[in-house]
């Protein structure tokens, strides 16, 4: 409310928040009171194609969602849009030129934030407030601000970097699997039973993964199977203390080096808990000892609300970055 | 000459030696007299599809080049071929079904041998000596036999090990290119100028190697890179320490535990040479230290010429297996 009682929006206007990653994309529509928002998905990821990020697959995908969702929350009127993509930073340039106009003529919206959903995750995990955030998933990535400008760690896929995250370990484990097997140094049983349930015979193993597009989620799915052999396996228990290692070192690589910031963690790796957890808590404690570990307040579709919810009010904090949060269309705080 | 005099073969008989692997094939011809055979090559790797190694397309590469080399060499009648090829163990279920006789149908060949191109590279290195060889190019394998079994470590592919190998030490050049861009923990600088000499900039990276087929490939590339910065960068140093310990690893797991064995190494990866070959030497005395470190005397071409040379002549003395040495057809001495 504003101080004469009036609302600075009208009580059917809204935001539409869409999180696309690999595993499709999630959409939130809600109004700027603070009620809860009407969430929806689609399980089709957005195609990428020579162009990068495709602007109209993705459009395709979320417009009937947020006509459906505004309908559910009452919403009469969509203001702002906050898309956080997956691969944006790299293959955002078609997002950049089609997107914010599409909007506007598909749906009205006067305002459009395009975000790497690194930013969203940061948003959704620490709000206003500098820090880092680690989004470790099947990948892995840091991504801290001063906010004055970003500062991203990793996040260079499975064959580049992404050490630490769930493929890094599942791959790891994998090949303790097989050293057991062949008989060299560094070879895990117990893990080699588990590739063995999991995956067969280790001799079919080459023959499952390589011709997979999706070598790197199937690497992850491997790295449960890790932290579960863990707490009765030394090779398990380095690989998960090499990780939480590598997961510091991008943290302390985005983190502000002065000031009071904050870093969390994000992500799916997260369910691997123990001993993952207690060991990347003592990483960060020795490698961003200025920081205070703080446990993220949401998660990246909740970044997008947050970022819409801000933009609206005038209140975005973030720094604009044309590959990370890129920001079109008048402040419409007075509609 | 046999003791009355006269040829164990015809002086026309001969036999076909192929070694097929990733950058195509090539193709020996020649008789069991000893004079060096006429070669030839296909750049075209054989096709690989749902059945393996497709045993029409490796025939249709094979015997035109038979025919023009064994007119070349005065070969006029091929009693025994040999075929090495890379993937053979896990992918030759149609090369053993049909090749055998597709061959003999085509060329009247009388005996016919499969191999694994580990087990050429072996035979090529040492002959019918026990031991162990290390096959290092993009990949890393390692196979050593006391003469009664085969014994392999590694060779599991770029996500799954090939530890020590050409993708392994480029892979590992790179992410220590991408920490240094990121500011994080061991990165090398030089290794981030090589790397934006030979891909680019950093971001471009992701988008180059990822959707390629020979990703393994182009990792392998930068090992030159790796090497050539090794002498004033302590972390491209400690890459290729690492990569020799690795491919010592493998040599001891297929190496014989006792006798006098010998260990071999070959394949492009020798053409790092030092510090690389200095490292393999430290870490095989360390590791294999009952073994005699000798050179190869020839490459998998070469073993596949050994091998047709003595079965013809009936004096093969390497173990037959299924899935590395499948020998069929009656022993054509008395051709």
């Amino acid at each position: 409310m504003l101080p004469d009682g009036s609302s600075a929006h009208p009580h059917n206007s809204g935001f539409l928040a869409v999180d696309s990653g690999g595993s499709g994309l999630r959409v939130a529509v809600g109004t700027y009171d603070g009620a809860p928002p009407a969430e929806g998905r689609s399980a089709e990821p957005v195609r990428t194609g020579e162009r990068g990020i495709d602007p109209g697959h993705l459009l395709e995908r979320v417009l009937p969602l947020a006509r459906t969702l505004a309908a559910d929350a009452g919403v009469e009127r969509l203001t702002t849009a906050v898309i956080g993509a997956a691969g944006f930073a790299t293959l955002g340039d078609a997002l950049r030129a089609e997107l914010p106009d599409a909007l506007t003529g598909a749906l009205g919206v006067r305002q459009v934030a395009l975000a790497a959903d690194a930013v969203t995750a940061y948003i959704g995990a620490l709000g206003p407030r500098p820090g880092a955030v680690l989004a470790a998933g099947t990948g892995l990535i840091a991504i801290g601000t001063d906010l004055t400008a970003w500062r991203r760690a990793d996040g260079w896929g499975h064959l580049l970097g992404d050490c630490g995250g769930g493929a890094w370990i599942g791959r790891a484990g994998l090949e303790a699997a097989l050293r057991a097997y062949d008989g060299r140094t560094g070879g895990s049983v117990p893990l080699l039973e588990r590739a063995r349930e999991r995956f067969g015979q280790p001799p079919e193993l080459p023959g499952l993964i390589y011709p997979r597009p999706d070598r790197a989620a199937l690497l992850a799915s491997f790295a449960p199977d890790v932290a579960a052999c863990a707490p009765h396996d030394p090779v398990a228990t380095g690989i998960l203390r090499a990780a939480a290692r590598h997961m510091a070192e991008s943290a302390a690589a985005a983190c502000p080096a002065s000031g009071m910031p904050e870093v969390a963690c994000t992500g799916g790796l997260l369910n691997l808990a123990d001993p993952l957890l207690t060991f990347l808590h003592e990483e960060l404690t020795r490698q961003v000892p200025h920081a205070r570990q703080t446990v993220a307040e949401g998660d990246p579709l909740h970044g997008c609300v947050r970022l819409a919810v801000a933009l609206a009010a005038g209140e975005a904090v973030w720094p604009e970055d044309p590959y990370l949060l890129h920001v079109t269309g008048a402040d419409n705080r007075a509609t």
